[in-house]
């Protein structure tokens, strides 16, 4: 009933990535032939670039911030983990429902069904009798937390964006004052020159194919998240208050991103808890 | 007599997009003769630009939102769907003179023969008695999806605006480290040169002739479509209220653009519903 | 006595614009000589630079707004058409004290002399006894309405600015893919590569020469004039309220830009109404 | 006593100009040996790059302002005119303390001794009896409209610093359509190149060496006079109110820059006016 | 007990800033081979990059705050000054439970064992009765005073990460124009540019690998430690105010980034100073 959609795949995230890779390696061919995509793989090039721009997000960062930056790519990959916000609502009206019916205490054992742990937790403050501003600040205080967490992972991958073409044309411009100093023999200039400007395209991919578009879903992912936990606390405050199931499900839709208000509450949603 | 103006073309758009189209074709034919229209179109280069800047919108993006974007392009070929805000203002004036005369309930006919679903919601809200809280809440909740949905497909064009360049550069890259591999036959140097160019061309009039004048458009429509959609709601109150309608004339002037104050109330505008 | 300045030229402007011009042609000449001078005129590079990037303002604007943006260099050429604030003042003190010894009808006969409209309607509203708050609205009503009109015009020339360089720079694309298709022939490559790139330069200037200019120079005259409007309504309510006339004089004083400050109320300006 | 620094040299501007300069130039020598100096000294370019800069900031600022602006030069070589924090907070308790012992009217005699036009214009103000907000209105006139056009000068230093790189590329466009229309003669290629690229020498060392930094140290000066005016204003308004100069030297200190709080009211600085 | 951090190195920066110098020569040897190092080290070119860019930062500034920017760089490798904030509220909560027990008196002991001396001087007003609000006053001035220090410290090594790459510009500019000027000898015209790019070569990574890291570095320094004062002194007053160990250290934990709320008073952190 409360299902977490943490291990959904995020198909426009990994489709973009995917079909990124294609265009590239489809431009290379129809341009260059099969045998071309050989002359776009360089191990230093790629060591340069991105090494140097990892080098230098390394150096603008806490080192436990700079590990969380990159791990945080996985989570690019997923939905974030905590449902859509109707079912987030359906679900707490359902509860509504029953902590009207057959008390605060009767929550207990839903909590024990939930699998996000953060509306476990602030189900077992409800049903504990903690106070509600004491509910309010441990709620939003873990919020705080995990936003905080996520603003440091987007800000490692806007700033890599922004490292990734610095540290290309700096390998760009390492090649070719490594070409110009031997001119000498002019078949080498076109090859070398290839190599060159292999790193300000790895730079470039870095940061449209990759770096930026990390950010921006971790961005929006961030946004929905927010949203949830913040209708998931309003919600069981006003369980906690005793509100009526109706209210509280008309104070909850205007929370959420008003495309997503007309679901919440009809029969199919399956709101129907009593 | 409510008009709806969904389907009027917005002949700046379409003239804009049409006549750049235009000037790119002239300058073609006039340095290189019509002959060398067949130059500037290249399959690849075209699908590495447009579907390389369109995954990097992909990935950013959540999959809804992201056909939401592209659809959104019909949008600015049209004016706003509302009618324009004087001919709004007389509606609304014409309704308050009924609903004065007749009372609130002889609106409910109005309401059949308007084709906007927005305005025809809020007087179905007004006559059924609706608590004036509640109509303002209900109507500023459908306003804001409107606008975040808006909102979305601005961003949408504005991100491709920002990567098409980026990819034609990626494209250009590709394409000049082919050509400098393989420079032994310097026949070929020139031409493939220029297709190198071609995505960089590609990706600049993706930017500057339609993602972005796209996102202009779509901006200014909506600006106009929320102050209409303001108008109406602060109209509706005030019939509601039982206002005068010269006093609700006065007061719905002030939320319209300033130019398009004078037109509203005169003789030809037709506001005389009595 | 109350000049209207909208004839006198804005020399600051007009000398900025006339000797870019002569920037340019001597830029030209010293290094190319006067025959040079017909390298610099192609009128297909003009067409696709100018109305190249003129499309992509048509399309980011509503049509009355492409139109009334482009009228708009006009007043860039004119000081703002209100005066200097300082006689503006010395205008107001004038009829405050006019007012004072003579009564408000007084004003009447004064108002007929006005040429500026807007301080014409604000006696005439004074003079009528409307009330204060409505005097007020009815002006500040008008002032937006300027205002906005301006912001447009402005937000159309810096739009411009932007287009010009993107659409010089497709231009030079253009030329180049058509040159280097084309390099058969060793001699054309110079001379061709020379018309790519005016496109870039006609652009370049079309951003720095003109538009960018105009933008700032409109944005200065739009500050100046409601700055004198602001005066203007602080002014005429002061006057309808009945206070001392140097009270009215040292209340306006701060509303100007400071360094204006000083020549208000000496008796060379002729503040002396009594 | 109160010393006025306004002939002081700031010695980090002056110093920053001069090496900037050396830095130039022993670029060339070092690359190219003392001859080459003449090489870049090319006066059809500096026209072009300077008087190009300097019509599009004429264009962009009514004619008194830019005179003004580009007389604000000046003052980028001078300390601020109204001496160090510390000294002025000094000085005023100093006054304080006569005040007290003496009452205000001893000040008159001080106000005599002092080069600072504002402080004696504020002290002379407090011994006239003058209410104590006009002291304070006309001293914050005062204030703005030395703001004000302070804003104006480094509003125009900026301008300056944008217009510099766009006319420097305006001029090597022109040099590059001369020189490519005219490429017979293969020897004047490169000399032609070279004169070409010189106007982006030139707009490049007018942004980064002179009217960038120029525009950043007229900022850091206004910061500080304003600081010391606010510090000033503060201190006469509160001698005249009578307090206590141990209060008064714990509250002005509160509007210093922090670092210079520590010197204030030692014994080396002098602050024993008992 | 009370440790100081201010020695321990700052891994990340330190490992950060040699990676980068590692991928640079490794990029070179990887294209050039180990005798193309010598290559990239010009004397002049590095007293051009790095004396022109330090020129304009220096023209910039204050003399006092040029030579402070500079010593910051030190700062970068530390990290700061005050130890984490988990081990500070550790220690302020063994304070207020001493305080509670054995009374402020008892606090003078502790303070003698504390290197920091910001805590030293809290604990010092604290234990002599000053009232509260001057042990804020006092203490917010001089987190004011470091974070102004800082900040204009930070300003330094941003406006040095402009300056780079504009005078690494100017640098190939002038290597450019003396190279085009003689192009007789084309054996030297290679060597020539591949000088000439140096510059842009050292200004970039002067921005990219040094400059810009250090100034994100520091910025994040300075947040941490303005986190710790911040907690300090509303801990010292906490303490002052005879609050509850257990209340304080609730109140305290809401002033750290979340993430490091966790370990605060659980026993392994040794908070039980009963």
């Amino acid at each position: 009933m409360y299902s977490r959609k943490g291990d959904v795949l995020d198909i426009a995230y990994l489709g973009g990535i995917v079909a990124g890779v294609v265009m590239v390696i489809f431009g290379i061919i129809s341009s260059g032939g099969v045998s071309a995509l050989g002359n776009f793989v360089d191990v230093p090039s790629i060591i340069i670039t991105i090494g140097g721009s990892l080098t230098s997000c390394l150096a603008c960062n806490k080192m436990p911030d700079f590990i969380a930056g990159l791990k945080g790519m996985t989570l690019a990959f997923k939905e974030p983990p905590i449902g859509d916000p109707t079912a987030v609502i359906g679900n707490i009206i359902d509860m509504a429902n029953v902590a009207r019916k057959e008390g605060l205490l009767a929550l207990e054992e839903s909590a024990n069904q939930i699998e996000d742990e953060f509306l476990k937790k602030g189900i077992n403050l409800v049903v504990d009798g903690t106070d509600a501003d004491l509910v309010r600040a441990i709620l939003e205080t873990d919020m705080d937390s995990t936003e905080a967490r996520h603003k440091k992972v987007i800000a490692f991958w806007d700033k890599w964006a922004e490292m990734g073409p610095a540290w290309g044309m700096i390998g760009t411009l390492v090649g070719l004052v490594n070409m110009l100093k031997n001119l000498s023999d002019a078949s080498t200039i076109g090859p070398n020159m290839a190599v060159a400007l292999l790193t300000t395209l790895y730079g470039s991919l870095l940061a449209n194919w990759l770096a930026g578009p990390t950010s921006a879903k971790l961005g929006v992912n961030d946004a929905i998240e927010m949203s949830v936990r913040t209708v998931t606390v309003e919600g069981l405050l006003s369980i906690q208050a005793g509100e009526n199931p109706r209210v509280i499900e008309e104070k909850l839709k205007t929370f959420l991103a008003p495309s997503a208000r007309s679901g919440v509450g009809t029969p199919e949603e399956g709101a129907g808890g009593e």
